[in-house]
C-alpha cells in the first residue's frame, strides 16, 4: 500500500522515556560492580538504590534511545513526534520538558500513581565509554494503548528503539505500531540498540527485522549477534537481505550503507572522544533527517556521522550545540 | 577565645540547597525575558514554571553556592560538612547523593510535606556569561533549628553564602551559627554571592562584615555595591579594614588577597570560558582548602584560580575532573 497524503511527522520514535544520571567512573568501577563495559543491563529498584549510591556525582539529562534520536532530528529540522511513558513526578517533569523545547511533538500521558520515570545510570570511563544499567520505572507500563494510529499513520518513518523489547508489553505495541504504519504505507526503522539486548530477544529480532523492518541500524557488536557470527561482513550481508535499507556503524571505523545492490561508505567525522552516550542514537536521527529531507545516501551517512561526532564530543547524549546549519549544509 | 581541640572539619558549609537546570541560550534571550545578566533573581512558582517552559532543554545537577564550594573543598582534599535545606523529592535525592559522592558530611533533614527542593534556571550564553533565576522551595524553610552548634563548633572555618540573607529564617542561622563558631574559637567565612543580593541587604551585610566575619569573598561588582562606590581601590580599602583576610576575585583580571599589611595579587589561571556558573564558589574552595592545609596566601590564591579555571572550562558548577592532584602540586 502506498501513502495517500503527505505525511504530518517526518520521524516518529518510540521507545523507553528515560532520565540519564552521567557521572564519569575509574575503568576498575566497571569490574568492581560486575558490569559489562559498553552494554546496557536492567536493574531492580533495589539495585539501583544500591548502584546509585556507590556511583560518584551525577549530572541529570534526558535520554532514551530513540527520545534522544528524535530531539537530535528535532534540532536537525525534522518534523518529529515521540510515544514514551515518564510518570507524572520530578525527572517526568524535566524528560517532557526537554523533549518539547526541542520541538518534538510528545503526546503521550504520564504515568500516575505507579513506578517512578525511569533512570539509566551511566557510568563513563576515562576512554570515553559508556557503561549503562537501567531501572525501567513506568517505561513497563507502555503498551498498545498508547500507540495512536493516526500519529503512527501521519508519520513518514516509525522509528523503534530495540530496548523496547525488554519492558514485555511494548514489544505488543512495537508490532501494533509497525502493523498499522504499513497498512498506512509508511516506513519503519529499527535500531537494534544492544548486543545482550539482541541475544535476549534474538529470535523475536530476526523475525522482526525479516518481515517487519525497512530501515535497519545497528552497530558491530549488535548485527553480528543478531545473525550469531563472528564476521562483520557476513552479518552485513544478511542485514542487506532482510531489510532495503541497512545502516551499519563501526565507530571510528565509519558506517556502512546498503540499499539493494547498492553499497555506500562513509568515513567517521573526526572527534575528541569524551562520552560516547548516543553516539548511535544521534547517528540515527542524522540519517533519518537527511533521508526525510530527499538527500542521497551518501548524504544522509555524511550528516549521520556529524551528528554522532557531535555527541561524542561532550558530556551527554543530546548535543548542546546548534546543529541546524548542518542538514543545511550537506 | 581560641579552640581547645582541633576541629573534625576544615570546612563548615551553610547555604541554599539548591538543584541547577542549566541551558545555552541565545544572547537575546537575556533581554528578551527582562533579566539582569550575570545576576540572580528570585522567582516565585508562577514564574519559575513559565520560564522554564520558555528556556531550552537543559541538564540537572546539583548546585548552591555554598554546596558547590563544599564539594569543591572536598575533592581538593579538605573534610567538609554542609548544611541546607531540600525536599523529600527526586531533586532532592540527587542533591543528598552529588554531594554525599564527594565526601561532604550532609546531616540536615529533608523538608517533607512543603514546598519542592529549590531550583536555579541558568541561562548561559555564548560568550559564557551565566543568569540565574531561582524558585527556593525548600530552602526558606533553612532556619536556626538547623544549626547544629556542636558542628560549627567542630569545624574551624564555618563559610556562609550570602544568598542566604534572602530566605528570611536563614538569616536568623547566619548569624547564630557566626555566634557559635566564635565563641568556639573558629573562623567565619562569607561570601557575597551577588551584587543585587548585597543591594536588597546592604545594611545588614554592612554590619556582618564588619562585625562577624573574618574572612571575606566577593567580586568586584559584589564588592563595589557593598561599599556603595565606583571604584574597585575604595572598595578594597574598606574591605582590608573590615575584615582580617579578604579574598577579592576580578574575573579574567585575576584576584587581590588582603590580610592585614599584606597585599598578594594572584593571576587568573589560563580557561576556555564555557561557563562561568560556579567560578566564585569554586574559587573560594581552592582558597579555603589551601588555608586549612596550611599553604601560603600566595598558594591559596593559586589554588583557587586553579579550581574556578577548571569549573569555567565546563558547563556546569561542579568539576568533572579529578582535583586532588592540584593540592598536593603546590
Amino acid at each position: 500500500m502506498s501513502a495517500t497524503v503527505p505525511p504530518l511527522y517526518d520521524i516518529l520514535g518510540i521507545g523507553n522515556a528515560i532520565v540519564d544520571v552521567v557521572a564519569p567512573v575509574p575503568e576498575r568501577f566497571i569490574a568492581d560492580h560486575a558490569m559489562a563495559k559498553g552494554s546496557m543491563a536492567l536493574i531492580d529498584t533495589e539495585t539501583a538504590d544500591r548502584l546509585y549510591a556507590a556511583m560518584p556525582a551525577g549530572t541529570e539529562s534526558s535520554g532514551g534511545s530513540a527520545a534522544n534520536t528524535c530531539a537530535v532530528a528535532a534540532m536537525l529540522g525534522a518534523r518529529v513526534a515521540y510515544v514514551g511513558r515518564v510518570a507524572d513526578d520530578q525527572l517526568g517533569t524535566v524528560f517532557r520538558h526537554d523533549i518539547a523545547a526541542v520541538g518534538v511533538h510528545f503526546p503521550t500521558q504520564p504515568l500516575t500513581g505507579g513506578a517512578p520515570t525511569a533512570r539509566c545510570l551511566i557510568m563513563v570511563t576515562p576512554d570515553g565509554q559508556r557503561t549503562m544499567n537501567t531501572y525501567l520505572g513506568a517505561c513497563v507500563t507502555l503498551g498498545v494503548a498508547e500507540i495512536d494510529a493516526d500519529l503512527v499513520a501521519a508519520s513518514a518513518i516509525t522509528y523503534l528503539e530495540g530496548y523496547l523489547f525488554d519492558p514485555p508489553e511494548a514489544q505488543a505495541a512495537f508490532y501494533a505500531a509497525a502493523r498499522t504504519a504499513h497498512e498506512a504505507g509508511r516506513q519503519v526503522a529499527l535500531s537494534l540498540s544492544d548486543a545482550f539486548c539482541v541475544g535476549r530477544h534474538r529470535a523475536a529480532f530476526r523475525d522482526l527485522v525479516a518481515g517487519h523492518v525497512d530501515i535497519l541500524f545497528a552497530n558491530e557488536t549488535e548485527i553480528t549477534s543478531l545473525y550469531e557470527t563472528d564476521d562483520w561482513a557476513i552479518a552485513a550481508q544478511h542485514a542487506g537481505r532482510d531489510v532495503a535499507l541497512a545502516a551499519l556503524t563501526r565507530g571510528a571505523h565509519g558506517s556502512t550503507i546498503l540499499r539493494g545492490a547498492e553499497t555506500v561508505e562513509i568515513a567517521a567525522e573526526p572527534a575528541t572522544v569524551i562520552d560516547t552516550t548516543g553516539a548511535g542514537d544521534a547517528y540515527a536521527a542524522g540519517f533519518l533527517a537527511a533521508l526525510t529531507a530527499g538527500k542521497s545516501l551518501a548524504q544522509c551517512g555524511k550528516l549521520a556521522s556529524i551528528a554522532a561526532a557531535d555527541v561524542i564530543g561532550q558530556y551527554g547524549a543530546r548535543p548542546r550545540t546548534d546543529l541546524t546549519q548542518a542538514l543545511a549544509r550537506l
